[in-house]
């Protein structure tokens, strides 16, 4: 029996549901179902999903939870009314900001205005994103050596430790100009830095993995193969950890994290202040 | 005279920042400086961030604004009796949610498990993601047309109108695999889908950009290039959006949009459901 979630935003949904998730994970026991529409923006927007909430209130046994980012209150409040367990997280903290800042809000569409070109910040955050994540495009897995002196940070690792997520991560999420370089075997055997880049030695952050489920990553894209072998990632994970010591690279072990706890926790240990500046 | 943020959070931050932007993002007025800081999850972190926010409500001549969304209430509380205008997420949801399940919440450390080993979704939905970024930066640019097979959607659009970091985020946030292809000057002349892309028109979806945003854009890259010109980019962007009419390509206009609102608003006129299921 899963419990039928509803993330409804007049924007992307993604606040709605990035708060949604880290509130449900707290009770794993439950089976939750989510769906996220997007763009709820008008009365009429509004009317549709309700017919959606209430149809899923009549035939579920339990009603379902909505977690509501919608900010113009003339749409937040046809929603308001259907059967549901109702999670409405700007009316809950916009009342309290307006006492402390002592002035009324905008109450408009919420979202980040991140690219409006009446904002100049907003517009140099735009570009700085955009830009760092072309950069990590174009020195994904060691190509274009000659822009590493552009580079905020080079991640280095073996195949399949998350180098090329992360860097795409860390020019999207952060603007922070990312390259990666894929320590093959040739490079581990030598158990010297790669010559492309000994003269960024303090620029290097270094990932690592789990063997095994190193291994595990390797088989889905290539079965059987004896790059996929338990054996193979053992030597690999090993070499590039003793190479990481020796060169006192700080590194990281990827196994449990998620890209954006990967990328979050680098800026921290790396000390790289965000390019993007948020509000 | 800026107002100090404090994003505070046990694990990325992530969260705290997009909701905190979109609330504060409802008081244009008044200039917001913000730091966050992440993975406070002991009580002597959070000692170390009380001196923080306690030095600052000392310097300042209005106290600090704190976003928290640390789970564990012993870590919170700590933080909560600093002098700052407290906005607690989890304390102020937590409860409500815990009635409204019949259950206690796990109260853990409050990150999306989106990578356990115990957890075959997550682990899944890791896979799919890193899976669908590699896809979209091996299809990047009208790269290895042999796979358009594999796209689930193909944008296509003139020069810098946002197709790389949109595709790349397709994958990255909802594990939608995108492949982007540009139109070229010599593609517009001829009045006709280019082959590559014959076979695949019902994956297609066009950019398109304001012809003097697009002529900034470029100028960034290539400083008074014809590349650049406004009537270059005139010019593109009206055969462009000829295309797609005559093709019945769905567009967006990307000139007021961030990539994330570029992605949600796709996949919804697409009607592609994302890969990466949610909890």
């Amino acid at each position: 029996m899963k419990r039928k979630v509803f993330y409804l935003s007049d924007s992307t949904g993604l606040t709605a549901e990035n708060l949604g998730r880290s509130l449900l994970a707290q009770f794993p026991k439950i089976q939750f179902e989510s769906v996220t529409r997007p763009f709820i923006d008008t009365p009429e927007k509004a009317q549709n999903i309700v017919i959606e909430i209430n149809k899923e209130a009549q035939t579920s046994q339990s009603r379902p939870i909505v977690i509501d980012t919608i900010v113009d209150t003339k749409v937040s409040r046809i929603i308001s009314a259907t059967e549901c367990f109702y999670i409405d997280i700007f009316s809950t903290f916009l009342s309290p900001l307006e006492k402390e800042l002592g002035t009324k809000s905008a109450h408009n569409v919420g979202h980040t205005p991140i690219f409006k070109e009446d904002s100049r910040v907003a517009d140099e955050n735009y570009m700085q994103r955009i830009d760092a994540v072309h950069f990590a495009l174009a020195n994904d897995d060691g190509m274009q050596l000659n822009r590493y002196d552009d580079a905020d940070i080079i991640l280095i690792g073996v195949s399949r430790t998350g180098k090329t997520p992360s860097s795409v991560y860390l020019g999207m999420q952060y603007g922070v100009k990312a390259a990666n370089y894929p320590l093959i075997p040739d490079d581990l055997e030598r158990k010297a830095l790669p010559n492309a880049l000994k003269d960024y030695q303090k620029k290097l952050f270094g990932l690592t993995i789990r063997p095994a489920r190193l291994a595990d990553i390797r088989n889905e894209r290539k079965p059987n193969s004896n790059y996929a072998a338990l054996r193979t990632c053992v030597d690999e994970v090993k070499q590039a950890e003793m190479l990481y010591r020796q060169y006192r690279i700080p590194y990281i072990d990827t196994t449990q994290l998620s890209v954006e706890e990967i990328s979050a926790r680098m800026l921290q240990r790396a000390g790289i202040e965000r390019r993007v500046n948020s509000l």
